[in-house]
């Protein structure tokens, strides 16, 4: 018998990937889906609803206290928020980045759901933070060469691109069909993102070295995907870069290492997968190229396959 | 009575936009298109057709014999080269870039016409090399800070996105709807665009300077507009930096520093405006977003402004 | 000096795109511009406010209080109202196909301002109501040929497609670039769109003659543009067809009668022209395609056309 | 162990999308691809190939040559054969649609694999020819209504609108991005288009009537789906003609008939699915929206589903 899953957040975009995603999955399926549309529980009446696992897709702030209450409720249940609420360390934090208080504080220092890098921590938890979009489309291609000290940690420039669907589905002006259309526009610039603060997180964690990032998300005319071009400084040749790449994800089913064209996001979207190519780009200098599909591997195919890692099930199922 | 302008290669799109735009010039007007299909005369056919000027849009390679030719048929005509046969400064910086031969080595040394910078020799030319579109979408943003020495040259990196327009109207199967929508992808990465050896020659020749450029375009699933991040180090603050680039463009009808969010390309597309903001990105680490419209002040529109100085016209006619 | 015109609504895409229109008008500039947004006159503030002419682009229901007051207190001025609340004849009608009772009922029975055929009941109104956009893409090729009795009244189909500004720029999740994009469907169909009883009434008052129409709209991916394939009954030929719409559009600068290929959107955007095309379709049925923009001919070009005519300027006046 | 496959002509959109649904099958796998990029086999070198059954998705006056020889090779094999070569049922007809004299007349006659329609004749034959997009997005709708008597065989319209995929994958100047993105345009309007004979021979075979059709086919700024609107005269209501083509598609698991609501392009992308839905739209005048996938239902998936009933396998295998 399969394993039941409620799906917090089912309307958005995140939410509505992970239950496309779970019907083809072996071991587990849909018990519930809240939201407030027809044909949802809603959200406050869910939290009784006894399942195997939870996946919760709603809005930061919020998301905690859901998590909080179903910890208490089901303390044997598999959770995975993809919220921002429990992707930093600190309430500090948080409230630097956020803008407010910490809903849950007792709650952060839960494993931070990057598959590739905290495999071994996400296994053995019942709660995992599932990361960011433009964070997991960063965190692939530097972890390993930071780990490595092939490239600077002074000098990590990462400029993404990312399609419409990471802004979420709420109506808003700016996200009208003849607003984005023909159009293309940086937001955010520098060091005000949010996932800014996410990133450097992850990879004084994942690395052990502070890293001073300058992040520029875009927001592209596609529904899919994120691309993001990350220039490093190095004295390594991108044939050591590579191989870095290559051996760090050598027993990872999702992160592919390219020769020689860069990834386009036709490639990936759809798929978990996040590819990565390497290219000199001047003496000392190389740009990394990370794509992915921000509601799968960015979110809803993450969330899964950390599920799969809690469960002690296939990593790759219901993913491939 | 106005000045007759001959357009060769009017069939692509700069050539389309070149015409397009004359339809409402106060002092010029179109006196013939050159083109393979009806409506137009061949190439060939029009060396002989006197006019007061020529607008050259036509392939790389061949451009240059029809320069030399109209210059010897037309000594006292204005020519303006849309293509990049004269943009480099010397035969053996384009065989390295274009891989061929030059075709007519002794027209090289022609301004360079990005209209801002080196006004005072357009005006007195008779024949003017056209920027790229990448080009000008660089060099507006970084020679005003180069020449004031803001910015370090050792470290100049130019992530640019460009729409589809940009890369011509011959039917190739990696330019199809299929497989530009959706889609985004980069290409010719790190110093391999041919838009690196001219915007490197140009800021030597701009700025005195010698920069290594990062360079990494983009194809944007749009037509129009190219939006570039460009990456300094610079002890300056973002204040001074935005000083300095106003007080270059004092005097310049077409360059907009602006205050706050980073431009988006519909703020530009379907004008001769290039747009710029510069933002603080990291510990002396700035970004500046550069934005204008490929087709206009990345070609046909820079090639009416250049016409406009050559002729002794106000500089904004058939632009605003 | 130019007269002053008043733009209510200026921040949705039609009263937006009569204020870029007015820019180049030989004999109007923009007074002021009303809406909820920085840079505008609250609508209230706006009736004191002394215009030569007002363009009201403001949602039904509300439009005709606005129009009633503005009349009240400047009875000289030309008044163009783009909403649907004055474009039925009689309050019945209006509560039938908008579902609530008419604001103003004493207002009902201005012109109704399809240009072409009402041209001179608009040249000496003070008031003139601006037709659909998919009202006038449907009458501009129906009325000459019901007219002219080429075709049957009784079998009439308009299979209508609009881009996504028609929608207007409200927030809302369907409208969002994610829903919309890469997407297409109908909508309304049969005989529930409020341009039925408006296409209805203006061909009984144009053509004498009761039509029973199916229209069926539907929307596209795309920002501008309206295409609509007129399907009718006819015993005339495909040349007799065409020969009488080039005829009764013989004056008319905006309408195009076209050889060959059906009209493509890109043929009419950001232009106030509407080109239709006539082709024969089985043994005694012909389709007629009509194409304009949605903005323009279909909002507010055709608002400054009929004001062009109410103010006895040149009816291209800022048009061209 | 899993039925082998050939694909002819697997670089196409059509065909590509064969070789993707295939991956998923659990009878049958891809033996070998032709094509003529690498990793392919070329066509001719792949007759020899042996396997259990092969799809042709070659162009139309190539194909049938290589059905012959196929036949000829492997006389037990499966063929399904998705150009125009095998559609019509004369040489005749085939010349006046086509342009030229059929290359393989003996051929001719072989059952139309239109799958909910013919469906025995298809699970008997060793040839199918597999019908084309506009012409499924077109019958499957009419056959039902037709073959009850419910509409009028005097009066049919098809109104269709196709994405770009449907135009195929050769480079040609129309369809490139540039040219397609923004744009919406009619093309071979009335009674020119080929698919007008494909559709009225397949209404005479299906349904024993005669019908002249006015058909229009759109291209779409999209890459997949076509949506047909079929305009037709009946005295029947709108719960009768829905109750007529419910129980025909009773046991068919692709057509789905629907409540209220036109489906959309989104509802059936990706999917092997043909929806319809039935609306007033005056008196005695209903239409019929139609929407499917052009690659999958209209093509790949068809293709499939003719080919499990072929092989007398489960008509859904791969199609889920």
């Amino acid at each position: 018998m399969k394993a039941s899953v409620g799906v917090f957040g089912a309307t958005g975009y995140a939410g509505r990937e992970a239950v496309r995603l779970l019907r083809s999955h072996a071991y587990a399926q849909v018990a519930f889906t809240t939201g407030s549309s027809e044909g949802h529980v809603p959200h406050e009446a869910a939290i009784e609803r006894r399942a195997d696992a939870y996946l919760l897709s709603l809005p930061h702030g919020v998301s905690a206290s859901y998590v909080a209450r179903l910890r208490q409720a089901h303390p044997d249940a598999a959770i995975v928020d993809l919220s921002g609420d429990l992707r930093l360390k600190t309430a500090a934090d948080y409230e630097l980045w956020y803008g407010h208080k910490h809903p849950q504080p007792e709650l952060l220092g839960v494993p931070y759901g990057l598959s590739e890098v905290f495999r071994e921590r996400i296994r053995s938890a019942r709660v995992v933070s599932n990361p960011g979009c433009y964070a997991t489309s960063a965190l692939l291609p530097l972890v390993p060469l930071l780990r490595a000290k092939l490239v600077s940690a002074e000098d990590v420039i990462v400029d993404a691109k990312s399609g419409a669907t990471g802004a979420g589905r709420s109506p808003r002006e700016d996200l009208l069909f003849c607003e984005v259309t023909d159009d293309f526009s940086a937001y955010s610039p520098g060091r005000t993102h949010r996932h800014v603060g996410e990133i450097e997180a992850a990879l004084e964690e994942g690395t052990g070295q502070k890293v001073t990032l300058a992040f520029c998300p875009h927001l592209l005319p596609v529904k899919r995907g994120i691309l993001s071009a990350v220039y490093l400084r190095s004295p390594a040749s991108v044939a050591e870069l590579k191989q870095a790449l290559v051996e760090f994800y050598s027993g990872a089913p999702f992160v592919k290492v390219g020769n020689g064209k860069p990834p386009r996001l036709s490639d990936v979207v759809f798929t978990n997968e996040c590819r990565l190519s390497v290219h000199e780009a001047g003496p000392g200098r190389v740009v990394v190229f990370s794509a992915l599909d921000n509601l799968v591997k960015g979110a809803a195919g993450q969330a899964i396959q950390n599920l799969n890692l809690m469960m002690g099930w296939d990593e790759t199922a219901g993913l491939l």
